[in-house]
């Protein structure tokens, strides 16, 4: 599969891309780790959206190997996760960062966020009422001990590596590059994440 | 801490009980080895509710130890875990059983389902619009091996297990007696849950 079409999504910033259902796309970690928090809407009906609680359930992982699919909130696949050019470290346990995540971490001013992220890239298409799902937080390195404890630690990912998934019915796919710089996700150093459409050839 | 109040929650069917701020109560596993989904909103703003994402990411943990509490999607504690009389064997990975969930396993006719009751239990108070948060799953035994597969297996409480919550904010709390029957997490034998209401003193 070649590249079709190329979309920045600048350090702390999100992009929204929407996809025909069979289109496959990858997910950059353009200089390394940095975490993309991946949100998926059905495009004909915002209220499908992918539900990583219904995911779990489908796979009975903590996150879908190659192979297998992400579902919806009415169980239906809408990604399926085609390669994984990565340590496959992945995260779908922690809600995407939001304001009042960077208040509770001591921020007195406003700060860049992907729950925001997100509500902008969608309201640029139109869709100002959306629900707030799960993200699948791709290259996110939350280790789970054996007692259930959850770590917090910097992702693994080398610059270029990436993630290709398909589209399985017509999605919204929203994309946030991190913009965590208080605990060490992205490395204390929020950087930029790509997302490529690809030819099916 | 005595019992004030007693809700039985038939088997299959669910309840909906408002708490105020302060309020204790217990979950109790009538005659063991069944799982009650449990879902808290805040009462006065049902936007806001118990979020397991971010409860998660507050505790750094698949689930709260006794004296922590669950958050809601505003990150502000919802319910603190009191105490834990059971084998301490919970879940919050699972999204709650649901009609779709049912079709997927072969069901042809209705069968009654945790979300189903989630949304008579608020209908009945009012609500006919709600978002539908991750599920509490009491007693459920999800077991997370090292490589993230997780289980199904039969809960491990015996009659009578309970675990005793909180409320911390005024709480419309809703308690599905889980009528899932085909996998074994309820040993194929749903059966019912009691709500018991606790004084203070």
């Amino acid at each position: 599969m070649s590249a079709q079409e190329l979309i920045q999504v600048p350090a702390t910033e999100g992009r929204a891309v929407t996809l025909s259902a069979g289109q496959a796309f990858r997910v950059v970690d353009v200089e390394g780790k940095q975490v993309a928090d991946l949100f998926a809407f059905n495009a004909t009906d915002v209220g499908e959206y992918h539900s990583a609680m219904h995911t779990r359930a489908a796979v009975s992982h903590l996150f879908p190997k190659v192979g297998e699919a992400f579902v919806t909130n009415r169980r239906r696949p809408i990604l399926t996760l085609v390669a994984d050019d990565t340590p496959a470290v992945h995260d779908m346990l922690i809600a995407p960062c939001d304001p009042e995540r960077y208040q509770g971490l001591g921020v007195q001013e406003w700060h860049a966020s992907c729950r925001e992220n997100l509500e902008i890239a969608m309201r640029e298409l139109g869709h100002d009422r959306i629900a707030h799902p799960a993200s699948i937080n791709l290259f996110m390195n939350i280790p789970v001990a054996t007692d259930g404890s959850l770590g917090w630690d910097p992702a693994v990912t080398a610059a270029g590596d990436s993630i290709t998934l398909r589209a399985e019915m017509d999605t919204i796919v929203v994309v946030s590059a991190c913009p965590q710089d208080i605990v060490p996700i992205n490395d204390r150093n929020p950087t930029p994440i790509a997302i490529e459409l690809l030819d099916s050839d």
